[in-house]
């Protein structure tokens, strides 16, 4: 037998989860062993296995457990002339939801952030580069996050996609639908003002 | 290949856990995939080993991985005179962070609820009342929740406890530390006035 009973390090093996403390761990492991038992063994099977099988696109850098995933598989978004640039698969699976783009993504899994030592190569700009030098791509929208580090991301790909004479374009920042004016901060406000569409 | 992809699979799997809807699920699978891969593991085998050595303690009936509980193995509270009835492990860790109570526990694992079909054997009555007939056992501390399900199973053992002439005690409800009195329902405020202490 283990020094630590397997109960505690079964709670504390859970607390690496993002946002889960030590009563919601331990309330998720009584619950898995006391009430569903076979949740958890799926979840330990699924969790191995996708630990083992899912890796990165190697065309957009999403997760996925084939080569190329499903969107860089269709050969007609495939041959869309726009790439839509994200930071994470969620980012890529929100614009998914909107179902407007037809085009093919590019998952940076990141931001360009000197203090966390992650540069273009972290962020596979380099395969990104490659799309670009094929000549098929017309227009790169940047759909990084409106941080610091999302807007000096957007910036260095512009400039790089600049170089390759490709048509740019940001995601429009402004007050979101549904909101009421007196409650948007102001440089949300002041992007909005700028940003104004003529009718 | 599956046709439901491993990644979909996954996050529909991690729901199965208490207050984790698709959005926290999909933040998880995805932290875990692309940022902790040695934390998914570990959680994938403490899991599938907790399912399958994990069980209740013969004598309390709490999660155990041994035959006895560290509490009921532990000679000096067993031979304690006392026995702390709660509904789940949770509140008998509760009960132990207080440090305050040196003998052992009953752990009913629910309550009485005709609704889902749980009665006395479900919740192991049949082990306490073997415990109470032992005649080492001179007083119960039926400490189930204050809910109308908890006050019914404490009624039900309280009976159950006074035919071997046993002495019962409930623990108080009233007004909690720190808490001021206007916020304080009046249910717990009528508690803790019928239940006063005289100095």
């Amino acid at each position: 037998m283990n020094s630590v009973p397997l109960l505690t390090q079964l709670i504390q093996s859970l607390q690496c989860l993002p946002s889960i403390g030590p009563k919601s761990a331990q309330r998720m492991a009584y619950y898995l062993l006391d009430k569903n038992k076979k949740g958890a063994l799926k979840i330990s099977h699924l969790l191995s296995r996708a630990v083992i099988e899912i890796g990165h696109c190697q065309q957009c850098r999403t997760l996925t457990e084939d080569p190329l995933c499903c969107i860089c598989k269709n050969e007609k978004r495939n041959s869309s002339d726009m790439i839509c640039v994200v930071e994470m698969p969620v980012d890529l699976l929100a614009f998914e939801q909107m179902a407007l783009f037809s085009g093919t993504y590019f998952v940076l899994m990141g931001h360009l952030s000197a203090i966390d030592g992650v540069g273009p190569d972290e962020l596979g700009l380099n395969l990104l580069e490659n799309r670009l030098t094929n000549g098929t791509i017309t227009e790169i929208i940047l759909a990084t996050n409106p941080s610091v580090e999302g807007e000096a991301t957007a910036f260095y790909i512009s400039e790089m996609a600049k170089r390759f004479d490709i048509k740019v374009s940001r995601i429009a920042h402004g007050v979101p639908v549904g909101s009421e004016l007196e409650f948007v901060d102001s440089t949300t406000l002041s992007h909005s003002f700028t940003g104004r569409i003529v009718y």
